[in-house]
């Protein structure tokens, strides 16, 4: 599998799109407000930009993508006025993979300057938007070309599935009955890709550039710590249900492995002090339930069904590209049941890092 | 219409796509050669910028959007080693309207940029390419933010279908059995929107910033003249047959014209020198032949059933927003019909206008 040709959020805003299906991560980026907030401030107050030039990595399509984006410009809008400025021009790049819908935020975009509009006053700078299609496990930008970047429920994936040594069977992520070479080797990709990710931001970033990151991560310095396996541990579950069905090889299973790594707090300081182009500003742990994936009055004691679908919207492509497209439907049907299961006697809940970094020189 | 939202080429790379149907447009972009590798080769040597920003407005999709890029890459790399510097970043942006298909684009970067390496050698500079969408009538990049814009083939599209204070009766452009004040409403739009879009260039390039546009326009001077309104004046005949057979009905057609103009040569000049922001380096007139449809042996001798496909894959979006799109199969046909034997008789030609043009200052 190539994670740059395979990977994305399902297109569109039909029933099974991201677009729809993506309140988790809207909750998250509401949450990580105060830290964005505040690295944006000080980036403008200590640079004064004529035009600001920000990019946002991983930002699928859908509402989400505009989030961000009202949000910093109400805060740039609040400090230039602050200091008696004009507004600067804005300069907002939309980064996903290719595989992204692109054609559908170029198409919402028109409206969504208007409401910006509407929101802010006419007296805002003029802004301008691109879409670029890439893995930011390459060079996106041309060099010391923007001023902030920011990533939200995008670093946990990996620019590969890891080199594995050992067979991970029955499972399609870590999970406690993986061998620990297993876990070592998505380790090793998570510090490779991460500490890549750091270096060639910090050649597309000026001098006084600033990063907010936030990504899926674990308390437990453990790696074993199911916190964060466990969403992808319940549709291991699914598919072994299959594979004892007949409907699904064992060995299309013991193959899959999902490209997905959630660090600790601890992993994130040890790469980005080894990587040596930033300063960690701020580096926090927050959980989000599993329950933030309904918000429809209809269907708010259907959260297994959300969550299903929450995890359908970001995971069915990689599933379509390893397993007949025709199962998805039933496959997750029983994931839905499982996490239902599960929600109903534990306490689940996603934890994200989020890392707040400024260029050193 | 707003042609804003309705104006774009077909999309995918299908039968009716403009991918598969733009030989005519990828001739022109291969005739505008020289005059687009002297500006960039005289741009480039004046600043010998490390980072290269050049907009192609109106881009569309398939293979010639990525034609004049590599062409324009070509001739920097033979600049810069004749000088004995390293490779400059480029940094390309693809704009077009909103409804243009941009995932068909992205999607193809990563094959288009490893035959780039190919053909020019691995010391290529860095390549970045964005996504722009929206029109070129506004503003679409930050100031002083670019160094070359390209255009071919898209700029003789108006912002708007001109305000007519009579009616068109019959055709779908200016004919000539159209009301004076047809052609006149026409010519105001374009005079309108040219200059505005000479003014937003003039404010996104730097200083020596340049631009090469090609667009299709007349020879002669005169608005009546027939040479470029004739592929639309067949297209009104079509139209109106279907009128007579009673599936259109004749105030749609009366109600429905082609937001395009047709400059000569004085008309640009004009524009330009009132407008104030350029001097022109080079203004002149080539002439494509309309078999220019056809490339493949098997329909060589079916020019009419070519020239048919390309205008389809430009106007389809146009005319489906005016008349039944169960009908656009049957429009085309009888179109086909009339190209074929307009084509036997006559000399039939697109007229083409490049104009070469520095900001001042």
């Amino acid at each position: 599998m190539k994670v740059v040709e395979v990977l994305h959020m399902n297109g569109g805003n039909g029933d099974i799109s991201y677009a729809n299906n993506s309140l988790v991560q809207k909750k998250v980026i509401l949450m990580t407000k105060p830290i964005r907030d505040q690295a944006i401030s000080d980036l403008y107050c200590n640079l004064f930009p004529e035009t600001l030039c920000i990019a946002d990595l991983g930002c699928s399509s859908g509402a989400n993508t505009f989030l961000v984006v009202s949000e910093l410009v109400k805060v740039v809008e609040k400090e230039r006025k602050k200091h008696d400025l004009q507004s600067p021009e804005f300069y907002f790049h939309f980064n996903d993979l290719p595989g992204n819908d692109f054609n559908a935020i170029f198409r919402s975009l028109g409206e969504f300057e208007q409401n910006l509009k509407k929101q802010i006053g006419e007296e805002i700078g003029a802004c301008f938007f691109s879409g670029v299609a890439g893995s930011f496990y390459t060079r996106l930008f041309p060099s010391k070309s923007l001023h902030f970047v920011h990533s939200s429920y995008s670093l946990m994936w990996l620019s590969q599935v890891p080199n594995l040594i050992e067979k991970n069977k029955g499972n399609i992520y870590m999970a406690s009955t993986s061998p620990p070479s297993v876990i070592k080797a998505y380790y090793k990709q998570y510090e490779k890709d991460f500490s890549i990710f750091l270096k060639y931001r910090s050649e597309e970033l000026m001098k006084g550039g600033k990063m907010v990151l936030t990504f899926l991560g674990r308390e437990s310095e453990d790696p074993f710590s199911k916190e964060c396996c466990y969403i992808w541990e319940l549709l291991s579950m699914a598919l072994n249900e299959l594979v004892l069905e007949g409907l699904i090889e064992e060995e299309k299973v013991d193959s899959f492995n999902i490209p997905q790594y959630t660090p600790s707090q601890g992993e994130v300081k040890y790469i980005v002090d080894k990587e040596g182009s930033f300063t960690i500003n701020i580096l926090e742990t927050t959980r989000v339930h599993w329950n933030n994936a309904s918000n429809n009055i209809e269907n708010i004691n259907n959260d297994g069904y959300n969550v299903s679908k929450c995890i359908r919207a970001v995971a069915e492509p990689l599933l379509v590209s390893q397993f007949d497209p025709n199962l998805i439907d039933l496959v997750f049907r029983k994931y839905e049941e499982i996490v239902s299961k599960c929600m109903a006697k534990e306490n689940t809940e996603f934890i994200n890092v989020t890392v707040s970094l400024t260029k050193k020189k």
